[in-house]
């Protein structure tokens, strides 16, 4: 019997700043909703779905931000995505931004399964941008200063009948992120995304040029751990910012087989077939045959580059 | 001064079975003439130049094999390459099966510089394919029989104004090959393939499947470790075998920059400006800023992949 699980990518259109987090969840839950109709087993939500992308802010005090975070969840805004979730048998997975009851602050993603139940949480290991104000870029990109790097790695659970992982946004660039998972045999990768049109640090560098750095970086993470990719994106002018769309699926070929066509909210819509892993799993991906560790030290030793010295 | 290194990527047409060394070293010296015409600094061949694919055949006794393998280099056939080079001030890679005093055998690549010295040795680390015969094949690919890994790892070299890395083939499906060569700041990869159009596993795949995931894989591998990388075929109807065409050099933003339009011998010549590195490696991927490798231990300890047990 194939292993079909039907995935809904939701794609959110922009959060203006001070859209509540009540009007966001009710255009969350009308995607669940259509996701529902269409017969999905998992709906994935974006990175940071419950707000606009807040790091673009610098304050001085860091206090300050915490009203962009959840310190429960579900909490009282995001109680109705449980519930439809319970009432309605459909698993979900959503990004948001964590604020544990030790004040520590993650950027988080959570798996919900079909009784309405966190399965899982990620919390966002590679954190793009910088820690303090930097006048020379164009906007800011602050999330080295309100989040801690995650302290969980790249766990998968089993659910759906198969292996799924979550990565979140820049994640989705280091091949170490989708290969921790591909070591632990996973079949489906859930990802959201904020990725701004422009480089703050490069302005002549295109949307288009950004699209496919994300869409190489996924398409490469499918199929060098023969696994499904789905890719979701937070798009559209927010705040007088721009972000990519270009929410898509992605088989283990690494062929996208189904993209957004807005930049608005939109759910699209596909037959994931986890039985369609396999064929790389056990053939050029067969990792026990091929792989070899023994040259590969330096990928966990060292963090930096070191070039050798010059002449 | 912008570093430019004019690079001339030779891919090589199809070398039948029964074609000479000396035949085949005269093809290549066509194609380092056209190179230093062109003003080529570097002329990168593919892998195995100087014969067939010959992991293709079966031997029940691997000594049959040995005739297929230099006992040094340069030798007799090979020496006129290294004197075009030390005579027009060019540099050369070159792909060929090495075997060496100690009786041991590998799929090995060396970087000549402008003197005609050889500075640079790899040996091919992902050997694909089997060690025995496999009937269910269409055609075999025993490189695990006729060869042992690389015992060097994925070593850079100073040369040229630039860090100069190399890996072969299969080694490029693996991120892992790039990303050690990214620590250690490689500008230049260069790599040859020789890659079957069909799958010998699955004759449904297409031959631009087949293209798409060599494209894939070194586009990621470039825009990943922010580095030009030189992809080098030996192309078309091989013994009554095809090999995809397709050699290409790519830039630090994974764009394909220059690609050959034939399935025969071909020069490919771009100007790649080592400083257009730069500003990937000192923002996006900078390692020391980003990476964290407190997560990453799974892939220099475990080797194949563990799934979670299931229910």
């Amino acid at each position: 019997m194939p292993r079909i699980v039907k995935v809904g990518a939701a794609q959110s259109g922009p959060i203006q700043k001070d859209e509540g987090r009540q009007a966001v969840v009710g255009r969350l839950l009308a995607l669940m909703k259509e996701a529902k109709a269409r017969g999905c087993d998992l709906v994935v939500f974006t990175e940071l779905a419950l707000t606009t992308f807040f790091p673009r802010y610098y304050a001085d005090d860091r206090a300050e931000m915490d009203s962009w975070f959840e310190t429960e969840m579900p909490g009282a805004a995001t109680r109705p995505l449980f519930e439809f979730a319970a009432g309605n048998g459909i698993g979900f997975s959503l990004g948001y931004a964590e604020l544990t009851p030790e004040g520590r602050h993650f950027n988080t993603q959570i798996l919900v399964d079909k009784t309405g139940a966190v399965i899982g949480k990620y919390r966002k290991v590679h954190l793009p941008g910088h820690a303090e104000h930097e006048p020379e870029r164009t906007f800011q990109h602050l999330e080295k200063r309100y989040f801690e790097p995650g302290d969980i790695g790249f766990p998968v659970w089993r659910t759906l009948g198969g292996v799924m992982g979550m990565c979140i946004c820049n994640d989705r660039r280091w091949p170490e992120t989708f290969r921790v998972m591909g070591l632990q045999g996973v079949e489906l990768v859930m990802l959201g995304y904020n990725t701004p049109s422009r480089n703050s640090l490069k302005l002549e560098e295109s949307a288009e040029t950004r699209m496919h750095h994300s869409r190489l970086c996924m398409q490469a993470g499918a199929y060098q751990n023969a696994t499904w990719v789905v890719g979701v994106a937070k798009a559209g002018e927010e705040d007088g910012h721009h972000l990519i769309a270009g929410t898509c699926i992605i088989d283990p070929d690494g062929f996208v087989v189904t993209e957004a066509e807005t930049e608005d909210d939109e759910l699209v819509v596909y037959d994931c077939d986890l039985d369609e892993t396999k064929f790389l799993k056990e053939t050029t991906f067969n990792f026990e045959a091929h792989r070899r560790v023994e040259h590969y030290r330096q990928i966990a030793d060292r963090t930096g580059a070191k070039p050798p010295l010059e002449d």
